[in-house]
């Protein structure tokens, strides 16, 4: 039986995004419809430049008063694509206070505010969707928190910023440096003008927060996450990557303590097997790779930002919102039960490439190896290369904790015949 | 604030899945009750040979009477882990009309009768959930129909059959032949003792038509899935397709028609490009490829089968499935509403890598090219190899429908100057 009277849905925000959700609500209204269980319009869009010609949006539909529109009372879902955390924050609270749901694609407001927003949700019965908010199109918040929701999530670790892994994967094709494959990347417009949220790791790590809490049934602040970008990793990295049959990847990874009482989450550049699976994630392309007592190892794939992409993830979020206001009900709000401590990144446990440039003469090895030992950080491989009094040597480690390796660093620093580090990466994944 | 009533769990078979789910339930059962708001109890559990010693559950708790375990009136889900048609199915339906909802792993049966399960489920207002159903713990089915609920999918090609990835990735990386591959999946359990099922490509074909009738929104039948195994495929067909710079998949392809009139589904084993992320999946994984309009490319990755990847596909489905029985509601049911004609492999347009052993003379090249001609199959590259009369003959072509190039082998065979059709290989994922 199809219900009669139409969904009424919010449009906050018109840009690359919100005018994409705009034009796919009408171009493919009856599959909607039919989907949904009732017709969904389009009740009114919010935007900052009124005068601009938004091809197919009824400009009788266009405010700039967002405030008015989610107060509106006969608002069933608001779409959040503004992004930031002011106004999106607040026009979402008052939207739940004025009866609607909200399928957001902010992942800033979510890292930073998802507990207070959640609990805003549950006070007004309604639901927060926000699959738009990590990895764009990649069905990834949906499979962690319902298909896996009978399993015990340990890693999640991925490739979630598509510019970062533009830039890493022109330097590992073409042997670029650093600042010649941001250029590229600048010009064929995967960076913005200002690129450091994307190459400082910051919309890494809230995505990184906002998975973790998912995965782990545990509330993940922002500030609860390690980040180091990635704007140091040089030519030299990738050619001793090579050499180790491993590629760079910037990478978000939350895992579970071994223990299993505690949780990290961390955004860095490491070093991966060619072998593994997030090896071959080319281009702008994001993949999350998850690991499982039961399911085992699944990996997801696809674009990871895009207007289209982002569109899809925001229409999905829309449909399954819309169907629970008809039946009535709402799906899984925040689960954060575990409520598991997260540490900080000292006790982090893996493995690291170390290069040092070093004296070329007798007995720095045994000095080098003394400092490891001394600090409980085992060896793995050790190379030495030299010539005319100059050397290097390259360490790679067993699992050690971060804090241990840390100290060790701190101590080579320290020897004289160490005359500088040259690179410190971590290497995942095996 | 939290349910007290446990919601009560009816285990139907209690074998490799079953036996995991089982467990899973009693060492979960903190997670599980704070993740469903309700503790979930095993109420009873069907199994055929009642003495065999089951660790873990209790043994009051298992009977041989499956029915009356159905048919008790206090049993909140089923979860159905007996495989085949019958009594699964008259099992499933009993289930419903006595107030239970239903989690099923059994993907012959969903390919057989889905439509009328889920028609009973709707009549009785109950759930009928299957992620297991397809790609194991693989999250597919939820994708498929919540997260791309919003998006119009065009392509669903995926690998879905552990056992001859294992095998055709064997041929590929050894250069063994089929018989020796499928030997050494035997031994190592990877292949049944009559491997029938997986090797002729039923499995694979049962999964094609659940995911075809999910992503066109079309009930499409066990019956209109044209299936092609994959024990022909040969070490020479190997060699080719690594000429091409492919390999060789099994695949299952549901495609919707250019003009979206129609679609298609089939299975077969196929040439693709080694650059294809299909390409790179290993051993017994499973991985599938969705291509929407919106979204673009995205592939899900992980195992196929086996009793935890499975159980935990269960598991997320029961989770949801008490959830919604808590929330008084019910999740997505059958969507069929788009209704396309589901057209022959005739058809079915791609391109083809024909091996021919022909005479080594003048003017062989030219017939041949006629034939293709004459039946509107145009050519993409020709190689022609030949030594002391014999010779051979290797055709790619540009797309062309199943029907011409059909037509087009017909004839050829009928050429006095063509001694044989070595081989007919699909070339797909360019």
């Amino acid at each position: 039986m199809m219900r009669t009277r139409p969904l009424k849905v919010a449009l906050l925000g018109c840009g690359v995004v919100g005018s994409e959700v705009a034009r796919i609500m009408t171009t493919h209204a009856d599959d909607l419809t039919a989907r949904i269980g009732a017709p969904v319009e389009l009740a009114g869009v919010a935007v900052r430049r009124p005068d601009r010609v938004r091809e197919g949006i009824d400009p009788a539909l266009v405010t700039t008063d967002a405030t008015a529109l989610v107060k509106r009372g006969d608002i069933d879902v608001v779409v959040e694509v503004i992004g930031g955390i002011e106004p999106a924050r607040t026009l979402i609270t008052t939207a739940f206070e004025h009866g609607a749901s909200v399928v957001s694609a902010n992942k800033a407001l979510l890292a930073q505010d998802g507990a207070a927003l959640h609990a805003a949700a549950q006070e007004h019965d309604k639901d927060l969707y926000y699959e738009a908010a990590v990895a764009g199109a990649i069905p990834l918040i949906r499979p962690l928190r319902e298909s896996l929701a009978g399993d015990k999530i340990n890693r999640v670790m991925g490739i979630v910023n598509g510019t970062t892994n533009f830039i890493l994967d022109k330097m590992d094709s073409t042997g670029a440096g650093y600042q010649e494959a941001l250029d590229e990347a600048t010009a064929l417009g995967y960076a913005e003008a200002d690129p450091t949220a994307d190459v400082e790791g910051f919309d890494a790590a809230a995505k990184a927060a906002i998975l973790a809490g998912i995965a782990f049934h545990t509330r993940v602040r922002l500030d609860d996450v390690y980040r180091e970008g990635m704007t140091e990793v040089t030519a030299a990295d990738f050619a001793s990557a090579k050499e180790m049959g491993c590629t760079i990847k910037l990478l978000a990874i939350c895992e579970r303590a071994e223990d299993g009482g505690s949780v990290t989450a961390r955004v860095h550049p490491a070093m991966i097997p060619l072998s593994h699976p997030l090896a071959s994630v080319r281009g702008a392309y994001n993949a999350v790779f998850v690991e499982s007592d039961a399911a085992g190892q699944l990996m997801f794939y696809g674009p990871g930002a895009g207007g289209s992409p982002t569109a899809s993830a925001v229409l999905g979020d829309l449909v399954a919102v819309c169907r629970n206001r008809i039946g009535g009900a709402t799906g899984p709000g925040e689960s954060a039960y575990a409520a598991l401590p997260v540490s900080p990144m000292g006790d982090v446990v893996t493995r690291y490439h170390i290069s040092l440039d070093v004296a070329d003469k007798p007995g720095v090895l045994a000095q080098v190896a003394t400092v490891f030992a001394e600090h409980g950080v085992s060896i793995d491989t050790v190379r030495q290369q030299g010539k005319d009094g100059e050397a290097s040597l390259v360490v790679v480690t067993h699992r050690a904790s971060d804090a241990a390796l840390s100290g060790t660093v701190e101590a080579l620093r320290k020897l004289d015949t160490v005359r500088g580090v040259a690179s410190i990466m971590r290497v995942e994944g095996e």
